[in-house]
């Protein structure tokens, strides 16, 4: 792609460098900042440049915060003694509106994946081990990715984890609530079958 | 979207402003410049805070450019008297990558949207004027898109153009080379069966 001005270059190739964001899709974005007022773009440019100076992690768990704890670590009614291991605040999200955990999360931050680079010194992971040597942890809730990057995660976790006295648990996968069998892969249905539990009337009314 | 962090919400709120860009989307993003080193994310800070300045319009065509005229517009062999009036520069990248016209453009730098707020003042019009009064112009051709949008400011621009003594040509619409008729869609191959051509034998062969 031959862009009729350096400058725009450079800040095409700046957008095209973030996750999912290929440079015709840079170039798009960029044009469209092209339009704005300056004031408007003032503001952008300023959200980015004080971006890590206002964002910082809950001391506890690696959530993003405004304060020294996050939202989530500061409410009472949360049970500290089951932690709940993602791989960054849109799992804490995404299980947060699912309205069925009341305990506590640990934000890895990433996953282990030599491929990028990524080992377990770039992790959230020391930070773990603190809050378990406090021995009053009962729970501690796997719920990386199914890949091989989340499975290299969790090994690595649970070796060390099996240090303290914890229960260590994951996620169920299964089919999806409300899919037709025929259409669950295969992979997810042979383990619900594998994996299959007792018949709850209650449950199963749910 | 229940963010932990006010000011990540007011990054993310930034992105998501972008066309195409969700504002799931725009929370990976934030996600991935977080985890930057400061001065990579002060440089993606500085490139468009000084985006505006930086980059200047074409005197004569309104292309992007580092300098007062684009690199098209300053190529000696280029046929000064015919005019291509395009949307934006994406759409002079797209012709100029056929290697098949050798005349200069002019870029809207948009097109007339009632819809948005977009009218004719707010794009690059009155330069094409300005072009035509030099009485050199031979044609202009009116190559915007195939929509609602792409016909008022057909219309507009040829009630304009009318005035002057000069050629007003449109792109073919047609069935694309190497579709197989029965995928094209009915408008694409009505259009191109009502606006049949002559066949010959050195253009079919090419």
């Amino acid at each position: 792609m031959n862009l009729p001005s350096k400058y725009l270059e450079e800040v095409v190739e700046h957008f095209a460098s973030l996750p999912g964001i290929g440079k015709k899709t840079a170039l798009r974005l960029v044009l469209n900042l092209l339009k704005r007022d300056e004031e408007e773009l003032q503001q952008f440019a300023g959200s980015i440049q004080h971006l890590k100076a206002n964002i910082s992690s809950c001391e506890t768990c690696g959530n993003i915060t405004d304060a020294k704890l996050c939202s989530i670590c500061l409410l009472p009614n949360r049970n500290k003694n089951i932690i709940c291991v993602v791989e960054d605040i849109r799992d804490v999200m995404a299980i947060e509106s699912t309205e069925q955990y009341f305990g506590t999360y640990h934000v890895l931050g990433g996953i282990i994946s030599p491929m990028e680079g990524i080992g377990p010194n770039d992790l959230n992971i020391s930070l773990l081990s603190e809050r378990l040597k406090s021995n009053t942890v009962e729970e501690v809730i796997l719920a990386l990715p199914t890949s091989m990057e989340g499975d290299t995660t969790n090994f690595y976790l649970y070796r060390k984890i099996s240090a303290f006295k914890v229960k260590i648990t994951t996620l169920t996968r299964g089919v999806s609530v409300g899919t037709e069998l025929h259409y669950a892969d295969e992979i997810t249905l042979g383990r619900s079958i594998v994996n299959r539990m007792p018949f709850e009337l209650n449950f199963s009314q749910k």
